[in-house]
């Protein structure tokens, strides 16, 4: 196995969006899944070529928006599953499609290392105010009249977003525990390269009369999910893979500066001064910064494009925590 | 922990058909999957407490059935999966529903044991005779003529099943290599209760061109696969839970007799003289009997309910092999 004796047994958390599997522009068919899934394995082998223990995590907006969208239309026909549920199958989905591709890219290299992937449930708290709120847009677009019809008849809650439509809102409360989190570690530190807390986890909280954990309707940030689990695994670095190659401060307005490496007491200040949005690369920064903040070490976030160079220390954002 | 000194640390598959999550007469509705799930586990729970290492697998034909109605269905709308994606996302959800359950269980026994579902692909072979006859009724039983013009467009291969109308018809290949084998023993042996190869695995073959595993469209045995994974993890005890409690000889006919304890000879005889049909018992039979002609020790064929009597010798079908 080629190695690279610095991050030999270091373990590394890295997360990809759902989005990964579509490039702009690209419908989502079974063919684009493929083959984008096959090309961001390709950049994650330079990873376990370094010799890494890695778990990797992922999103599913955009495929667990599609199973949302069947299951409405064919609400008569088949009994629909509740939003926890669809987020298992697409654990189930996208863990082949990422299993199968590295798999295919280790056999080629004759690496004998295994892949698994873990259906993983992350538990969240009932009282959570993001319960009262909800923030993540999921599923299709609606025509208002349609997402009045449905607000009315399930409780949804709906709203309209960008000029496309109106979409189902549903919580994105914070992970608490992820339940897997021990097989996981084993699994990562057994060599195996394990695929874990898809889409941010399947949400779960403590039932009201008894200490059952029951599956609720939500979907968790795949970011902090992935943030918390790194310090669960005792991660060495956390890597966020998005769209673009680093992180900015003063994005698309005067001043914009791209930034190589920045320290935790940088980051926290770039925090406070607003540099990045919500809806954007909020939450990425976010969830690296949690996780050094609970001692973790580094973060990086760049594209996977990017990533081979970004471990030599010529791209990407990289985020230094406690040495 | 309870524990119960001959079994403990001993090792057993124990399979259920994706029935099991539906009564007879249900739709298969969402609060039915979790009730359903929840009593079978109840059962489970004593191989738990005798201190059993735990492999559990699951068939999917109702609810990949059910996925390949809603894609077929919303084709115009939704990118279509193929068949070993559908399969994955039955791995998804029914692993959730299975580790949900077993979960709460060990929760309300104080047992420190975990939970992990592993999304496991197969290897099958390309030249398998399967793929020339496809045999596996999948889906949702189609009028004649619907049936007709998707066997036309898409060249499916459909046959009238009972009274109820037309169903594709896809090939079941013979389960070959179990690909996350080594993993799903490594987590049994380490005491975690492991839900793996659901829906009898993800089929793959090897690519005709490279030496890469791809998908393919088809459902393997789960009662063969169960085998197989069986051998693969050295388990002592291979159980096949099934809608009646044990098997008979001369079923339905003068001369039924019901199975109490049989040996590998008595089996083989028993299934050359046509006992065992294969619409029903027969690969049950057959998963069992490959298990022991492999050197496995054990065999069970019972019901859910009668799990807890059958390992005492009180219920069910017993095989005996390799002591």
């Amino acid at each position: 196995m080629i190695s690279n004796k610095r991050s030999e047994g270091q373990t590394v958390v890295v997360a990809m969006g759902g989005h990964a599997f579509m490039q702009p522009g690209q419908r989502g068919t079974h063919a684009q899944h493929v083959a984008n899934g096959r090309m961001i394995c390709h950049q994650i082998m330079t990873l376990v070529e370094r010799g890494y223990n890695v778990v990797i995590t992922h999103g599913n907006g955009p495929q667990v928006g599609e199973l949302l969208m069947q299951s409405e239309l064919t609400r008569d026909q088949v009994p629909a599953m509740p939003l926890d549920v669809l987020v298992a199958q697409t654990e189930g989905s996208l863990g082949y499609f990422l299993q199968q591709s590295l798999l295919n890219e280790l056999r080629a290299r004759d690496i004998r290392r295994y892949v698994v992937t873990v259906v993983t449930q992350v538990v969240v708290e009932r009282d959570d105010p993001a319960f009262a709120v909800p923030t993540k847009p999921v599923g299709p677009f609606l025509p208002r009249d349609t997402a009045q019809v449905r607000a009315d008849e399930f409780g949804w809650v709906v709203c309209e977003q960008d000029s496309r439509g109106w979409r189902r809102q549903v919580p994105s409360p914070r992970p608490r525990k992820v339940i897997q989190r021990r097989m996981i570690s084993e699994a990562a530190g057994a060599g195996h390269i394990v695929v874990a807390a898809g889409g941010g986890g399947i949400p779960v909280v403590k039932a009201e009369n008894s200490d059952d954990y029951v599956g609720i309707e939500a979907v968790i940030d795949k970011d902090l999910t992935s943030s918390v689990l790194a310090t669960d695994v005792g991660a060495d670095l956390l890597i966020i893979l998005t769209a673009v190659d680093q992180v900015y401060v003063n994005f698309g307005q005067t001043g914009q500066v791209g930034l190589g490496a920045v320290t935790l007491a940088e980051c926290e200040r770039h925090i406070d001064a607003g540099h990045f949005p919500a809806g954007s690369m909020g939450p990425k920064v976010e969830a690296i910064y949690q996780f050094l903040l609970r001692g973790g070490s580094r973060g990086l976030i760049t594209s996977a494009d990017k990533l081979p160079a970004a471990l030599d220390g010529q791209a990407g954002t990289h985020f230094i925590g406690k040495i």
